[in-house]
């Protein structure tokens, strides 16, 4: 990106100033592997969250709804193993008792923090352990554990997704850095993906609030994996003003930059967990132009990017336009077949709706890359969307079939 | 089925009196399999067909669907190997050229016959071919040939699907019987799926449109095995009225019980195409009750159907109600949580929206069946909706990733 904003090398959720982390193991998980997370802000911070869309919402989600509402936040405490979603009453008397407890170790308020858990749905929290579990975590808080903070949520991701940006507002440098996790029942608004990004930044919470929501709409609502929205999905950004600049309010010379960087931080994060999605070996951008409206963009992009005959066409190198035709077709968008342009890279492939010149032997080179975009032009009218995917391998369904 | 109808053994598209077929290879698939199927009636017949909802429509689609607006059929075309879709204006006349040519065979005219394709999407037809092979059908037909007509319409199919059966209406007999065809890219509204139902009933060409567009939507649109709704669909009914009765209007006796067999014989046909779905293990019916509407029902239901994490759970025997959950939750239904109970074949899974004391033992048991049914009740209402799907298989991806 070009920008007056830098990335931080090995940057994630505690690059920004006045914020630790914490990650440990406490028997959630077999074989010892970190499940609890913990990060926290050393002054009382602004906090803005987007949460899963689904009507079925787990514990930690209806608790955080909650706590971030109105209020300063403190923290956020994660575990992964067990979703705590489906779990009636009594989970959600767990997900209470996992705030106060994590509140009394820190002498706070319980509303002072948010809360998140990934894994299976359906199963109760073994809370003696989330008890030690969280314990141990505040007493390994440090600024540069942001890494063991970003493994400890991990469920069925092959890597840890971190990374920040730092950018200049009123001469004071200003870091926004976060961790997500999400690699299946990833679709928009939203996936089993969890993301907390902090920041040093000086910010009021309604501002905050509309670039959270804003940032949010341009990156983790625009990737799909699977189609499947997960109970759990939850975005929080903290923001502490520790960077002790002057209060970045619309009319700030600075605030396109930190929003336009707040973006790229959670599209960067975005693309990460698409890339890290179960079992794929291609990430593909679908770009709808030139649809009757955006909504009808939207609606032809999510019909390509949820095909399943699409996906697994990519995955044996196929560039097999003709799928894509028929889901367009299908899309709810106002098409005319005549008028269809798919592009392949900026190769043509289809021209009024009927195979290009172009060989497609050119055409197959490029679906046989990780990474490729496929451009529809709709000769409609104005609308435009965009969204990442991927294909659909076996290895997807083998990882998602087993218990 | 408990009625006054029967099946008919080894029963098909010629089982009604005064049809032919046949069926024949003409160069369109490799390796010398069938590819031409013929479907006449002596008689001129009364037609009523529906055709796929995808705006992107195959020419032979195009074609068929103004022929048979008014006037009398005399037979059905078909060619598998090719769709003929996405060809523009070349595929319009290729599909006229089809038509004119078996009309002149017969000595008809072209608007007495129907048309469809089924095959690969963006290739032009061979017509050479194509003649020779219309004129090759044309001299086999014979009324024991159903048969080589339903070998002819495979394309992905593994095995033919036809069905027949045999009702009273006046004391005498009146016969339905089909052939279909369809494996992959099926889904509601409808598929790459073909049917050709004939009758000997005599019925009004109203009336007769009325009958089959509520069976096909109690058969064909209540099928789903991979989301995708293809170009070509086509359920076509011709009726010739050679069983000599008098006209089954509405106010005749026997007029619901051949509404009936009718509904039946596309439902017996639907569940074939299901059950040879590419790659597929599981066969599940997904019934929804106490919805807030049947909408709601329908949205409930399509949503679990459709839900690749829920149908790779299946593939793995594991009854992952939670990922059912899940799709209750963003299906666009009015749906509440603790109000929800899932049974699978009965044994219920979920209470109030959370794990029953049913041992996961005996869930995962029924989930290892070929067949199994999964009752959700959702407490709301009086909607109710069912819809046939499949599993998601590493073979399906195999099947569809090839070219």
């Amino acid at each position: 990106m070009i920008m007056e904003a830098k990335t931080i090398k090995d940057g994630g959720v505690t690059s920004a100033q006045g914020f630790q982390a914490a990650g440990v193991a406490c028997g959630i998980k077999a074989r010892g592997e970190k499940d609890i997370a913990l990060v926290v802000s050393d002054l009382p911070a602004e906090a803005a969250a987007t949460f899963t869309t689904n009507l079925v919402k787990a514990a930690p989600v209806k608790v955080s709804m909650g706590h971030v509402r109105k209020g300063k936040i403190r923290g956020v405490l994660i575990n992964s193993g067990c979703a705590n979603a489906c779990t009636g009453v009594g989970g959600i008397a767990d997900a209470k008792a996992m705030v106060e407890h994590v509140a009394a170790e820190f002498k706070t308020r319980p509303r002072e923090w948010l809360l998140c858990s990934t894994g299976r749905i359906g199963t109760r929290l073994p809370m003696i352990q989330i008890r030690k579990g969280v314990e141990k975590a505040a007493a390994k808080l440090s600024p540069d554990a942001g890494i063991d903070a970003a493994k400890a949520i991990m469920t069925t991701d092959t890597r840890r997704k971190e990374f920040a940006m730092r950018l200049k507002v009123d001469g004071r440098k200003v870091t926004i850095g976060g961790m997500a996790k999400g690699a299946g029942m990833i679709h928009p608004n939203m996936a089993t993906m969890l993301c907390v990004i902090t920041t040093d930044a000086n910010i009021d919470k309604a501002t905050l609030k509309t670039c959270v929501e804003e940032a949010v709409e341009h990156s983790f609502n625009r990737i799909s994996v699977d189609g499947d929205t997960s109970t759990n999905d939850t975005v929080i950004v903290l923001a502490n003003g520790a960077s002790g600049t002057n209060m970045l309010k619309r009319f700030h010379p600075q605030f396109p930059l930190f929003k336009k960087t707040l973006t790229h931080v959670m599209r960067k994060l975005a693309r990460m967990i698409v890339e890290d999605g179960e079992g794929i070996t291609r990430v593909v951008d679908v770009v709808v132009k030139g649809a009757a409206s955006d909504q009808d963009a939207k609606l032809a992009a999510l019909a390509v990017a949820k095909s399943e005959l699409i996906k697994t066409s990519w995955t044996g190198g196929d560039p097999n336009w003709g799928r894509i035709m028929a889901a367009l077709g299908y899309s709810g968008a106002r098409v005319r077949e005549e008028m269809i342009e798919i592009y392949y890279d900026g190769l043509i492939a289809v021209t009024n709706g009927q195979p290009s010149k172009t060989p497609l032997v050119k055409l197959r080179k490029l679906v046989r890359k990780p990474k490729f975009t496929i451009t529809i032009h709709l000769h409609a009218g104005m609308g435009e969307y965009g969204i990442l995917t991927t294909d659909l391998t076996e290895e997807y369904v083998r990882i998602n079939k087993g218990e």
